[in-house]
């Protein structure tokens, strides 16, 4: 038997994520409103997004803009800073 | 300012989804896990994969297979049928 799928919450709800188990591991689906937002991380993350456009600065990195399909990695024990104008949806992969 | 993300929980929690607006108008981002659902339509929907393979069966149609990065249509006011043996994830475009 299944399981609920699990749901998270972050920056008073203006990011929200959905977890999942894909053939590439843990990742989560989810979807940001307009802002700023910075994430740290505990593993290897692989960005990918689904749709909208998303600017990320890492860790000692530039501003890039990354728009549907078009992914970015993270390595563990860092942070990265994002910025959208408009929603964002995106999988998250956790290696 | 932004409000929430709006989620949503269908089938006692094993189908959620996320609200988003996208260039394309609304749309929701969401996962299964394993199962079979009936899903009923009251605008036309475009279902897209985002990871994993669902099986659909459009009303009066057969089963077909769709994986990452495959779509499909549906009418409005009509149902649909869905499998999946593994988690999914997709987005569905309302129009």
């Amino acid at each position: 038997m299944s399981s609920s799928v699990s749901h998270n919450v972050y920056f008073d709800g203006k990011v929200q994520s959905l977890g999942i188990l894909t053939e590439k591991g843990k990742a989560t689906v989810g979807v940001m409103k307009p802002g700023t937002y910075v994430f740290n991380t505990s593993s290897h993350e692989i960005m990918e997004i689904v749709s909208g456009v998303l600017r990320a600065k890492l860790s000692g990195g530039e501003w890039l803009s990354y728009k549907k399909g078009d992914a970015f990695e993270v390595a563990a024990n860092s942070s990265f800073e994002v910025k959208c104008d408009a929603d964002v949806a995106y999988i998250c992969y956790y290696n």
